[in-house]
């Protein structure tokens, strides 16, 4: 019996509810002035009031030294072994959309990109062309059918789209058109298995198409694809924990991935002040909420320290609607680190606070990641942090006589 | 996939270099006059300016309360599962002298030793006789053919030799003869599997005759003979993490360990002064050195407290070379720990730091024991050291999208 098959023999329904607080790219490293990593510079009173009542200590989404994606960071957090669900990229846009995916559908992500005279890829986003741009271009390539396979394109926001293939016999074993690098022209799509050879040779003709069809609409002149990938059937949040689940989330991708796993996505507003209201409105109506804050992680990728201390302090002001709700079980983490320092994702393990009524609080009594490695809860795997917080909310039976 | 599978699915080749220093044997157990252990009591301002700008911890080698070999040791600081990945004594002792082993070879490492009138081992190491004496013995022994079966006989060190058994349909599956303590005869040699059954007679055959051939060689008058095995193909450190490894390592076995996984041998010379030397010379050649520090572990064995704690301190003041060589990440750790009160190999977790630009150090100022367990990585298993140098050095991809 593995972990998740252990938990979904305990957890039973109770009216208990709980919050998890996701804070994207959350953990940081110190900027060399000061030796105080984002979330320590921050002033986050209601972060430290909630460490203080709760028990803290830092996790490993995937594994220790393992820098991880949103996705398989995700994963983790909801429970979900990282290395055995395995969600692709096409798949997780696809959903993020609310696009009714069938089950033979391949998906692949799309991103509008420039390509020079020579078809040198110069600007692998386009400029960030607008989201009206992008939904134009989109009709533009859409409906499409080749060789008996109908191709749908779908605008997700600035550069980025879906494109769907739909036939019969289609696998999704190819490779990306997206080189992943400027200074090289996209890549010809290749079969991995013999199977595949259809969707590639689909796949080249309708590159091909849009190329031809962009030519005119100059820095979106081109397209890269990548993470052809078909939806593969995961058990739901509620078959494993007995939980009503819902996610406020405004970003695509983890609304996708939380639908994916059977959460009901809620609508909501940017910024934690608008997240924390739609959790106010539908409060009574589910037993575990999700809520994800966005802000910070972009601001690590982009390298912005300062920006991402404030967005920090942002969410930490609006935590006292979250607290006056009262749920059972609080839990603030991250999927991963994100440290300006770094301008991306990092391996760092992340700060974590559990607060609720049984939760045997510790020493700790500021929020920060120097904090939180000496805190009661140890360095673990982030897969643990669920049935730390079924068990919190009193929502697991005990294991034998 | 396991965890070796993901870091090679995710390891990238860069500029940047890791350095590894092994002092072997490192950790230890507190002296009661003074409460301070062999590390703890050497002055080591080098090693604690590194510990205060790295992150800190232990190491378990094998798993809690397991007392390590040095091979298992070893390879678990290499990232490779020491309960996967076994390699017997025999081939150990082989490649550590640069025996070109051939795939069906058997091969066990062979103590000269001391037997009295009634056949009963008095002394397993016949007073370490002279590495002349052993190579002269060796010949006497070398090049006999029992039954098809060649026997290549070669020195080690002192009492130690490996003696090579070549022949068609070996299994290596026999047990030893060395009874592993004095007071009683060597062990007859019996098979473990049918298909033993022909090594375990002409191993009988050997050593009845190496008795007859050393009767005069007093103390030297028998062989003992343990760890039949042959050789097994393991990945190497460049196929699992894209890296050019090189050892500096001067004791055979250590060298021999390193070969098996396609880390180059570097001549080098004994003590820590020399090492360094050798990795300044080779620095631009490599992204990954295993520098190796064996007198710590002899001190511990011989319970030495006082020498340990000299050698320790002499490692340190060699450290600045290191140091100014400025390496991405530096690792400092111990394959296993030996106290000298102890006399010999122990479980107890190993001192560790890892240093780097990235690595988020926590608040330890000294590298010791009773500090580092208080440190930023906690206590974790020595096979997850690899995955965080690589990540400190930035040579690992992110996971999923």
């Amino acid at each position: 019996m593995d972990s998740q098959e252990l938990i979904k023999s305990l957890s039973r329904s109770t009216p208990s509810k709980i919050v998890l607080l996701v804070i994207d790219g959350l953990g940081g490293l110190p900027a060399p002035e000061t030796g105080k990593t984002e979330l320590e510079t921050a002033k986050t009173p209601n972060l430290d009031k909630l460490a203080a009542a709760g028990i803290c200590g830092l996790s490993n989404p995937v594994g220790p030294g393992i820098n991880p994606g949103s996705a398989p960071g995700h994963l983790a957090l909801f429970g979900y072994d990282p290395l055995r669900y395995v969600i692709g990229r096409g798949v997780l846009e696809a959903v993020g959309i609310d696009f009714p995916l069938e089950p033979a559908d391949v998906a692949a992500r799309g991103n509008f990109c420039t390509v020079d005279e020579a078809g040198i890829v110069t600007d692998r986003r386009a400029g960030r062309i607008s989201n009206e741009k992008c939904a134009e271009l989109c009709r533009l390539l859409d409906g499409k059918v080749i060789d008996g396979v109908e191709i749908l394109v779908r605008p997700v926001r600035e550069h980025r789209f879906v494109v769907v293939f739909r036939g019969k016999a289609l696998s999704h074993e190819v490779s990306d058109s997206d080189p992943q690098q400027v200074g090289i022209a996209p890549l010809e799509v290749t079969a991995s298995s013999p199977e595949a050879g259809k969707l590639a040779a689909v796949v080249n003709r309708f590159v091909a198409g849009a190329k031809s069809a962009l030519s005119e609409h100059a820095p979106a002149n081109m397209v890269l694809l990548r993470g052809f990938s078909e939806k593969t059937d995961f058990p739901s949040m509620s078959e494993i924990y007995q939980l009503k689940p819902a996610a406020i989330a405004g970003y695509p991708m983890y609304r996708g991935l939380a639908g994916l796993i059977g959460m009901d996505i809620l609508e909501t507003g940017r910024g934690i002040v608008n997240k924390l209201k739609t959790l106010t409105q539908h409060y009574g109506e589910y037993d575990f909420f999700f809520v994800h804050v966005k802000a910070t992680d972009t601001a690590g990728e982009d390298g912005d320290f300062d920006r991402k201390v404030a967005v920090i302090e942002e969410v930490d002001s609006g935590l006292t609607e979250l607290v006056s709700l009262q749920p059972d079980v609080i839990v603030v983490t991250g999927d991963h680190s994100t440290p300006a320092l770094l301008k991306g994702h990092s391996w760092h393990p992340v700060p974590l606070l559990i607060s609720s009524r049984w939760c045997r609080a510790d020493g700790v009594k500021e929020f920060s990641e120097s904090v939180c490695v000496q805190g009661g809860l140890g360095t673990i795997p982030a897969t643990q942090i669920m049935p730390l917080a079924m068990a919190n909310a009193l929502k697991l039976n005990k294991f034998g006589a």
